[in-house]
């Protein structure tokens, strides 16, 4: 039985050296409100955490608590025998719905709840949570899923029958998972604030690793960011891919400019282009830009907000969010409705723990929904892994499949110890806080 | 000088007797967190608050708090030479803004915040609201307007051309508020909670009272909602206008349905039919219902929602709120984008304060912006004014228009007292929370 939710702001001070920052966020701290679930009766603890990048993080450990108390006094069975449970009883709080509703603050903290539930249960099933939910009959999996707004675009009958047409090659696609591992792009050798210099080194560095997909920040000046864009092929040629970001920073004409004066560098993708709440906006963009294709999808907030870019064709490439989207239940209704579209998914990774989440979804998408990898990668960033018990493993630009029981986004208690916020030793001392 | 702000958790415990129910919200305690700004220098303390229906409003408080320091040390002045600082200072804090972005919880807050410096600003020029902002030229109201992420809409130069050609007309119709008021509309016979034997009684003593435009909520069972039309025809007639508000609760096609079922009751507009971030499910109903007009907009998050609402052609009346959006700015950016469109703004008003804050953006609408009150009607609920120093008046079913200076939104100190969540004498001994 649940006995207790606890919650812990954890911030690392990724800003003194620029990692993590783009056009619109200049000097982000990673961070996270890590949530735990006690349980009592040998019960496995769930851990979840929804990441942030600083300021305002202590709003989400504070809904976590208040929100908590919906899932304490229930037995981890009722999550199991109704894996719906928890997204209901935590977005159905009419009160707290209010303040979004299934969006900002709010949902963050369901999100970080909701993972905590899913973790607890594959930990305690002994499997890795993406092996979990591979494990689950088409018809328990579509329990998981919310319909509710989105059924005029995927009725649960259609969903129903795309499952279970891809449910026979399953054991197949487990396999190569666990022999191949799932394709990967790296973000790390271009946040904006790294100089050309320390951009020229840290790609050569990548791509020795085995990386062949990147991504670079843009949107700061044009005329820089195609000189990005020349310096990017200049140190690595025409034989990799190159994806940029914007981080929303663009008008819809500004965005159609840019991406025409960037598309001789063979853009794979140009990612959040304007306003991620534009759907409209993206698709005017799409049309005016095409073939070069849109991707958005780290500040969609919710399973309403994807139905509508996929269905306006404004986007090429899906990318959510282990914890923006409210956790692992509405993450499944989107990667559904991306199949229907034809659209890969491309997680958002990176911050805190993102890349942990992450991993296990996008081998979900492959093995029970979309039955291939083909055009689909993963987001890398090297840092902060060390923070977690169960880091990700990356091979020649690939993911290694988890295989520990769980969500992967256990963090080790020296790591919590340390990045409290603001107690703790890495911010006891800083005056700038 | 600004040189403190703070912010209290007020609640009131109206789920005790069903007043603000609707079919998404059973049992709202409407609440609000409210800002003040302390100045210094014999400078009008500011007065500003975000409402919400409960739990989660020490989320908002807390908030507030945290984006308050970018204020202080600012003096007002500095606020009255540049009328978008303030919505610069608390939107652009790029840490905070990564849990919106420009939604939920840290929107909510600082439209208190943004509100606060308009009540300061209007207090000290010895005006209510609406006139201080009326009396502002052209060019100096739109700098007040943050046209990123609309200008594909609404650039500047139309915007700016719009206030021009409606700046001579002013002064007739300040003078016709002043005597005539602003139509209105009333909910306070028809939340979900109450039986038809009260709805009946409510409807006859508000029509006596002048009303003659009524909203009932809807929702719940389709067969009662249809019984609901009746009941309000078969009470009132045929010659009073009547609105139906479904709080988000259908799916697109249940929204036509239920639409349709309603339709010979001769509804003037339909309002939340479904989920307030789907844009293209509101134009698919639209499209489906026409004549029937849908309304949205209490829960549409920011200006770039309203501004795809407008362009799909999905509304047929602009519901803004006064602090979802983020203050008198954004609601500015949104009335000027529906007049564009020929869009009525009708605000959502009702729970606390909300009344008090929207008489004055109505007014603005009028006077500056569109230059009509044709088919224009602000929400009223006849609750918790008693609670305000300046309290909106009506006469006849309109708004008289605020004379008093400020944003009419101070509360008395014994009401804030008293209403003071979780210690203040209405909560300390309440076992439910």
């Amino acid at each position: 039985m649940i006995i207790g939710i606890s919650a812990r702001d954890i911030r690392f001070p990724t800003s003194r050296d620029s990692h993590g920052s783009d056009a619109m966020n200049p000097d982000p701290d990673y961070s996270c409100a890590y949530a735990s679930i006690e349980m009592s009766g040998g019960d496995p603890t769930g851990h979840g955490l929804t990441f942030t990048i600083g300021r305002g993080n202590d709003l989400c450990v504070a809904a976590i608590k208040g929100l908590g108390v919906h899932l304490v006094g229930r037995k981890l069975d009722e999550f199991e025998e109704d894996l719906g449970l928890a997204s209901r009883l935590l977005l159905n709080d009419s009160q707290y719905r209010w303040l979004g509703p299934e969006k900002g603050v709010v949902h963050l903290a369901a999100a970080a709840l909701i993972n905590a539930v899913w973790d607890a249960l594959a930990k305690r099933a002994g499997k890795p949570l993406w092996r979990y939910v591979s494990d689950l009959s088409p018809a328990k999996f579509l329990s998981a899923i919310d319909f509710r707004h989105i059924r005029d675009y995927l009725p649960e009958e259609a969903a129903l029958e795309r499952l279970e047409s891809q449910y026979a090659g399953r054991a197949d696609r487990i396999e190569r998972l666990m022999k191949d591992g799932y394709p990967a792009y790296t973000t790390s050798a271009g946040w904006i604030g790294y100089s050309d210099v320390e951009i020229v080194r840290k790609l050569k560095v990548a791509h020795a690793e085995g990386w062949r997909h990147f991504k670079i920040k843009v949107g700061g000046n044009l005329q820089q960011d195609v000189e990005r864009c020349a310096l990017f092929r200049n140190t690595l040629g025409n034989d990799v891919r190159l994806s940029v970001d914007a981080n929303q920073v663009w008008d819809v004409a500004d965005a159609v400019t840019a991406s025409r004066a960037m598309a001789p560098y063979d853009i794979y993708w140009i990612e959040e282009p304007t306003s991620p709440d534009d759907i409209l906006g993206h698709k005017a963009i799409a049309e005016q830009v095409a073939p070069l294709k849109l991707a958005t999808g780290e500040h969609a907030h919710n399973r309403v907000m994807f139905k509508q870019f996929l269905q306006a064709e404004a986007i090429g490439f899906c990318q959510i969010d282990a914890c923006r989207l409210a956790g692992v239940n509405e993450v499944l209704a989107v990667m559904m409705m991306a199949d229907k579209a034809g659209i890969p998914v491309c997680p958002h990774a990176g911050g805190v723990g993102l890349c942990e989440y992450v991993q296990h979804l996008s081998m979900i998408d492959y093995v029970c929904i979309s039955g291939t990898m083909d055009d689909r990668v993963i987001e890398h960033a090297a840092h902060l892994h060390e923070h977690f018990l169960n880091p990700i493993e990356i091979r020649n630009g690939r993911y290694i499949a988890p295989t520990k029981p769980g969500y992967s986004i256990d963090m080790w208690p020296q790591s919590l110890a340390d990045h409290e916020f603001p107690g703790g030793p890495v911010w006891a001392e800083d005056v700038h806080q």
